[in-house]
């Protein structure tokens, strides 16, 4: 291609708008053009890249075995109401009913519509697995779209889903996603981060993150420097530690029955501790929850037995739509609430309002704790069962209990793992101290099991005839994302610097002037390269040199071939990724360029 | 590609949905999946055959040197603000109000999106012509979604906008996407109906329709058996004809004045006839039509004194938001709708109400007519100045006039061709008998003028440094509606017959049962037809041999290698578009069907 023949649309200054490097980069190279809040065009050079990055994406869809699909961006919102999801979606969905009132959806993600198709098209066990995936626009209604198209509102995604007949054919699946992720970052040139993450509002246990670092990230990672543990903060566990008494020791089992105190004025574990003359770790922290749609069973919870519970679920667990929960940690942690969510196996959990707050407590806000709790539940984190003589709220205003024994003075409903782990904490693995960085989700693989094929009602017939539900499996990658963030990670001051792999042009030939021996040369150059299906870029504008650089620079073509008048017959051929370019005679440059081509490609391969 | 490892989802039964052979067939060969009311997911096979009509759109419109881009689906609806289709679109337009309280569109179409694109890129003469072009989905709230993917609600298009400097130049590129087109039909292996068409609701003069005949097209078109002559019935156009006088011979001028006659009773043209003796061709048939946004200045237009007109429109022309014509054509011919808002440069016209005709007309329904007409201009068509002492409405309750000469007794507004054009109507050019045809369109090119850069404002300084503003071209081609056109141009009561530039595979390999030395065979020949980049389909289902025939023959392969065991070492080479097998020895079957598929691909080379 030659530069007159496409749209070069380079800018000098940095858009205002712009704070991260890919989207500065994007629109400075003339990527993207912003057509509205989290819109963004790709201009012809930036979907060459996306197209690139899309097609790795294909071809280890297609080398595992999984079956490109087509369905429509806007689906029918009936099948979101069948899968449960139009309530729970969220205002990130984006509903319409149409003339003829109906409802549609467009589509934030596609488990309904594949559900859906194979309900229609599955009958016997033989079938049996499926692997469907899409390469598709999405649309998510980001109240603050930023970042270019790290967070857009439209965006294109790879959705794969698996059906399969039993566990150990939806593990086999999943481990042949997880090895095709990370053939395909390799590919990209992306450094990812394969995490356990929690798996969110998508239901189902067993996944992965991959994850790269971003200090724009939305991700809190917890790394573990010594043995490579790496978790999504919404799932990460550290080492069970010690908790200290005010003395700095251990802290010491007691006899003492526990007993009222008056506190009064004091308001925060701080001001506890110091009236007290206690540790913050000797408290217990107690926070009441409300919980929605809780698949525990509560028939036998305290304070639960006047709670609604849904019954008639077609096929799905039972539920609670409305629960509360008395929650305790110890004093200097925070509970991490997507932990506590799946602990309570419930789809979304809040702080209780100071109404609900008092009236489970019977005292003012800032009284609470399980020593006698009679109007809900609890749930203890594990690391109260590693304290003693603590002290904890005491259900009426201004007293605690001090002298308090988990397991003797109360007996939560539920001991869990809800503590939010922090850099410092120590690896469960191998003890060494966490460190903690910023992520961004580029990919998510996740056994699904059985949610959306049971509200779905999705049945085949197995080898003996009788009626089975398939188990299902969940593996999606940002495709704008995974662009952008190959731009975070492969660029310097002067612009992008493109990985052979996805780069839009392989080649640009820059003559000088575009004139006599250097235009003669430029162009038999760019004939021979295309010959050789050398993906080139010829510069031919009237502009000086100096300008040609800059943007050939910004745009981040990895190879360069500079023709000027002093050095013909030579021609010099740089790397963009390396200062100092190197003579070759022109009639061998194209043998030399094939051969960084291969050299630089090779970096990328997938082991 | 194994069937084995794809999804190969056949029906034998005819949906009850599908009334069209493309639908019917698409179903049931399972290229397509109903999601909802005019939404399908194309499955892998289906999704080939997609791929493949796309690509041949992406290499022409490459080679015409247009450049692919991508906007999004959902757009910001401000820009349907700007060009003034907000409001136009009608209810077919998916209109969003988001959370935010954002206006979205899902794109029906995409003049907008790439106009605004263009105006934030354009400065320069220098940068013109830019020609782009994608190939995106699309979202129609169609009301009775039908046939398929024929008329989806979601669809698949190739938009493309050409920016030009000057009308030469837009001249130019016109004529590079007509004969684009060309080639991309034939390469489809369309038989396509190149039409000059009105271009409707789109705005601008100069186009032309592709279209292929179809009994269920929802366009009309004439065609002209001799010369070639083809329109759309919305832009036809017929030579001259003789009206006739009741007698039969040719209508006479008469010099009696006119005079009104008493028509107690009568109704209809035919009651008038025959009450007064004459023929249907004797009687001007008069319309009163209210009409939307015409710019015409109709300052000195009898009765149009008191009427609004819009002035400031931001360059583009005043118009009147509403306005009556009375419209006048002989008695035996109908009004075109189409021709008529073309001809009073009107966005919409529609049959004005009975309280609106009593008042222009000071009469019932039934007496209108242009003679003493004050209250609204007349617009006469053509035919009505060949007519001699013919009748008109009187103006009055059971009054008509006669010995009306027109001309003598009034003069129109305006004289116009909105005379719609019949099969039996005689061809302008060379005076033969038109037939008519249905037809659905495939394509659509046309010059679209200034409409969209003056309404949005679009820029850019020529080389005196004035500012001028380009004029557009727009070229659509719908995708998913050219594949159900091939396999209705390309099928029999068996299945699809793919022509060999759009199968889903080239070749299929059926071994009459998938073991032995059949097995043996159709492996060796799937491994070695793989090495030659043939795309073969190998059917190792454990099915009888009929049904693995009846299913490619549904499936619509091209070429089908069979591998018996009583033939053996020799195999049977089938087209499916023929009856008779060859029996080739197996060690020569790639040689022939390399052959077989270079003879069948050069069908539908592009001249």
């Amino acid at each position: 291609m030659k530069t007159s023949d496409t749209l070069i649309s380079t800018l000098r200054e940095v858009p205002a708008e712009a704070v991260i490097a890919s989207h500065q980069l994007m629109l400075r190279a003339g990527f993207i053009r912003k057509l509205g809040n989290g819109l963004y065009t790709y201009l012809p050079i930036g979907l060459r890249a996306l197209r690139k990055v899309e097609q790795i994406i294909r071809e280890e869809m297609d080398a595992i075995g999984a079956l490109e699909f087509k369905p429509t961006v806007v689906v029918p919102g009936e099948l979101w109401r069948e899968s449960g999801r139009w309530e729970t979606m969220g205002d990130a969905m984006l509903r319409i009913t149409n003339r003829a009132g109906q409802e549609l959806v467009v589509s934030p993600t596609a488990e309904e519509a594949f559900t859906a198709l194979i309900r229609d098209e599955l009958s016997s066990y033989r079938q049996l697995p499926i692997v469907a995936y899409q390469i598709n626009t999405k649309y998510r209604d980001e109240i603050r779209p930023r970042y270019g198209v790290m967070r857009g509102r439209e965006f294109m995604m790879k959705d794969a889903y698996s059906f399969s007949a039993d566990q150990q054919s939806l593990d086999e699946i999943y481990g042949r996603f997880a090895a095709a992720y990370r053939r395909i970052f390799k590919r990209c040139g992306l450094t990812v981060i394969p995490v356990r993450a929690d798996t969110g509002a998508m239901g189902g246990t067993g996944s992965e993150e991959f994850m790269v670092e971003s200090e724009i990230g939305d991700n809190t990672l917890i790394l573990c420097p010594s043995c490579g543990y790496a978790a999504n903060d919404e799932k990460a566990s550290c080492a069970p530690d010690t908790p200290l008494a005010a003395d700095g020791g251990a802290q010491k089992p007691t006899d003492k029955p526990y007993e009222p105190m008056d506190t009064p004025d004091v308001k925060t574990i701080e001001e506890l501790s110091s009236f007290l003359q206690t540790s913050p770790q000797s408290f217990i922290k107690t926070l009441i929850y409300k919980v929605y749609n809780s698949e525990l069973d509560l028939t036998n919870a305290p304070g639960c037995a006047a709670l609604t519970r849904v019954t008639e679920t077609g096929g799905a667990a039972p539920y609670y739509p409305e629960s509360f929960f008395a929650v305790c940690i110890r004093g200097d942690l925070d509970v991490n609430e997507t932990k506590l969510a799946a602990a309570l196996k419930a789809s979304a959990v809040e702080l209780a309002s100071d109404y609900d707050v008092e009236r489970i407590t019977t005292a003012p806000v800032g009284f609470a704790g399980p020593v006698s709790l009679a109007n809900a539940p609890v749930l203890a984190d594990r690391t109260v069962f590693d304290m003693h003589d603590a002290v904890t709220g005491g259900l009426a205003k201004d007293v605690h209990f001090v002298h308090v024994e988990p397991g003797r003075d109360f007996t939560p409903f539920i001991t869990a793992d809800v503590r939010t782990v922090r850099a410092g904490d120590r690896c469960p693995n191998c003890g060494a101290s966490f460190y903690s960085r910023k992520g961004n989700e580029l990919g998510h693989i996740f056994k699904l099991g059985y949610k959306y094929t049971k509200a779905m009602h999705v049945y085949y017939l197995d080898e003996n005839g009788k009626q089975q539900i398939p188990i299902m499996g969940c593996y999606g990658i940002g495709v704008d994302r995974s662009l952008a963030s190959i731009i975070e990670e492969h660029h310097d001051e002067n612009g992008i610097i493109w990985p052979m792999s996805v780069a839009p042009y392989q080649v640009c030939i820059v003559p000088v002037k575009y004139e006599g021996a250097m235009k003669e040369t430029a162009c038999s150059l760019y004939t021979a390269l295309q010959n050789s299906h050398v993906e080139v870029l010829l510069d031919d504008r009237a502009e000086r040199p100096g300008v040609k650089f800059k943007d050939m620079d910004l745009l981040g073509i990895p190879i360069r071939i500079t023709v000027g008048e002093k050095h013909l017959p030579n021609v010099e051929i740089k790397l963009r990724s390396q200062k100092e370019p190197q003579l070759v005679p022109a009639e061998q440059a194209v043998q030399t360029v094939l051969a960084l081509i291969a050299e630089e490609s090779a970096r990328y391969d997938a082991v």
